[in-house]
């Protein structure tokens, strides 16, 4: 079989060349030329997939190794039985190991303990659900907001908003970009929201960049300055706001979900559905990556255990390196310049994951939090 | 025999118990009545050791387990035939950790290799010795600048204060207090020299505060704000300046010393002292020491040298802890009370030296380099 796709897709070889004759263009560029006599299309977000693309081809799979599916017309495919595959939470687990690398981070700088803290989730889907099941394991305490999953669950444990708002010392928003409809995400913290929030709370947004309205929220930071903002997405990206970013004690180019680990499993969920597609076999994800820089990290000496958890994370991605990139490159490029920059040319990073954390002596007692926040663990 | 001693000496214990019976005493309350019938006297620097103490005992051996002297009258005590020993450079590999972390941090917020800088040294004794020494082990250019050895010395290679400033990219002052004489240290950075700093230079202070001219460092940050400032020591302390706290990179309350490994390694060489003087054996340091909480990081991929390094560092001691704590306790406690606090509940730290970083793989490659940077290195 014949199989098209964006070359900027990684392991393509890996994933895609066991099925067939793999040709790999230019992503902005693939027109329905290209496809005529291909069987197989994979692309990213950079590519619409059009009706009239897929009625001039003898396609039968079309798949994206993204978590978005916006640029596909997912009708068109259905009608003329072609299959889809996407990549759904490909990257949640890099989302989840950012968040708490920058929890972890502000908890030591402003002398707080996360095990103290509540932890309010907004969106409870991919990301956000992973968010609550590490948090959970850890014994952090949490809530949750989805109302669309509130509404067709009829879930009792999701709050409303203002109820979140009210209860947490941290709001997390992973949420999506929802214009209008029931459950609109635009400026989910408005004005009055980012108003009532509590002096001391911390809100994260690694979400989208209009769920917040970014200008109450500066307005906040500059005036009251009693709350503390960690942003990686952000309005107008990437123009964001200067004024912003230098009131955020955590500023990152949406850069959250940027794990080599992510990046590959996006090739590999399509891939495994394609093999399915194909009744092929699916090759083991581990296959796919390659080991880490870091391999493990031996504990023997009893530590409070947020220094312990705090020293993992550190090991495998330290959420201020980011940070102070942004801060060098949009200051010294510009800011849309910059900011495409640290995005482009971002650094390799890996999932928590891929550390194995040893713990030996009294270290041994910190096995399940360690564990529970995403390390691989070995213990005597 | 009878040895009175400070009751703050760390490994009190261990250190004197094997010669005789330990009498330990709050430092500050030691009087001449407490040590009539003391063979030996071990001190900090909060208890003076006077003609009227010794003349009246029949001590035969003082120690100060402190790195300075000048609250012993060593002329009486050579009078009297009392052996002196103290612990010059105890904690200087601990101060040489703190740079390497401090540069090493900054390099990565600012973009820049370690590699790439030349590094002045002020002030080479046991402290810029180990650091010139690290340094150089690690392919780091250096320049020294110590005027009283260049003249007991006539050695070549010690470069002006104005030379090394004009050549360095990084300038670290290790100098003691000196008021008058033919080199003294007061102001040896002052506004002149301040103001020929060249853009875009790092200036670290972990020697003493009065060394540099902290208003005219202050002008130059606050207004050009084209250097680095990274400072340990500081004018007044410890009512430190709250404008240099703000605008320094690294600002941290005199703790580059700080660690356990530095504190038992007084005692130690006073205990050492102690034992050759009674002709007994001398214990190994590492019997004192505990073993650190983190025993091992193991490398197994190729990283770039530096980020290496970052990592290595980190997993012992990450110098933006102490920033941020300075910071959290000076802004909630005030500046003389949080800055007093951050001292007195240092947390626990201890040098690179008790890390070991496995190489394996690809990584072997960096063996050299780690283990130049004073970490202790396993590879296949
Ligand atoms: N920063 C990054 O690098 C990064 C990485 C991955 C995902 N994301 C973004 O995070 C968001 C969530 O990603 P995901 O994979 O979890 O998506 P998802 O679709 O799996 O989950 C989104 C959840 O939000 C809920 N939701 C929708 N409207 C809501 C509302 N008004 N209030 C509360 N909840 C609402 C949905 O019911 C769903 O459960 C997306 O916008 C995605 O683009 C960002
Ligand atoms: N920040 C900390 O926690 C910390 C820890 C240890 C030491 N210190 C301080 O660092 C300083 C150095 O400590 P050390 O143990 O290396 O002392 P040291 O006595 O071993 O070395 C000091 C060196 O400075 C040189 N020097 C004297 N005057 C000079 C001048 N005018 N210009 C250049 N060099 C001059 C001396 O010749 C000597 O070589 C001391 O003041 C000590 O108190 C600070």
């Amino acid at each position: 079989m014949k199989i098209v796709m964006d070359a900027n897709i990684p392991a393509a070889q890996e994933c895609f060349g066991c099925f067939g004759e793999v040709v790999r263009l230019p992503g902005r560029e693939i027109t329905a030329t290209d496809i005529t006599d291909a069987d197989a299309l994979i692309v990213r977000s950079v590519t619409p997939v059009t009706a009239t693309m897929v009625s001039g081809s003898r396609l039968t799979f079309v798949g994206s190794c993204t978590i978005g599916t916006d640029h596909v017309d997912q009708m068109a495919l259905t009608e003329h039985g072609v299959t889809f595959a996407s990549a759904p939470g490909c990257n949640a687990e890099a989302v989840v190991d950012y968040v708490l690398s920058s929890l972890l981070s502000l908890a030591e700088r402003d002398q707080w303990q996360l095990s103290e803290r509540r932890v309010g989730i907004v969106g409870v889907g991919n990301v956000g659900g992973r968010l609550q099941e590490r948090l959970r394991a850890m014994g952090v305490a949490t809530l949750a907001c989805d109302p669309p999953r509130a509404a067709a669950e009829g879930d009792k444990e999701f709050v409303d908003l203002d109820t979140l708002i009210e209860q947490c010392d941290v709001i997390c928003l992973h949420t999506p970009a929802v214009q209008g409809g029931k459950y609109p995400t635009h400026h989910l913290l408005d004005a009055r929201r980012i108003e009532e929030l509590k002096p001391g709370c911390v809100v994260l947004n690694a979400g989208r960049g209009d769920c917040i309205d970014g200008l109450a929220l500066r307005v906040r930071l500059a005036g009251k300055g009693d709350i503390t903002a960690v942003l990686d997405v952000w309005e107008h990206e990437p123009r964001i706001d200067v004024g912003l970013r230098d009131l955020a004690a955590i500023a990152t180019p949406h850069i959250a979900g940027y794990s080599l680990d992510g990046k590959l499993r996006g090739s590999w969920q399509v891939h495994a559905a394609l093999a399915r597609h194909l009744d092929r076999s699916v090759l083991a994800l581990e296959e796919l990556l390659p080991p880490p820089a870091v391999a493990e990290l031996n504990l023997q000496q009893a530590l409070a255990p947020e220094d312990a958890l705090r020293l993992c994370a550190r090991a495998v991605y330290d959420v201020r390196r980011d940070h102070d990139r942004l801060h060098w490159y949009t200051r010294h490029q510009g800011i849309e310049a910059g900011f495409d920059h640290c995005r482009a040319h971002y650094p390799l990073r890996r999932e928590f994951s891929t550390l194995t954390v040893g713990l030996y002596g009294e270290a041994s007692q910190l096995k399940g939090l360690i564990q529970a926040a995403g390390f691989q663990t070995v213990a005597e």
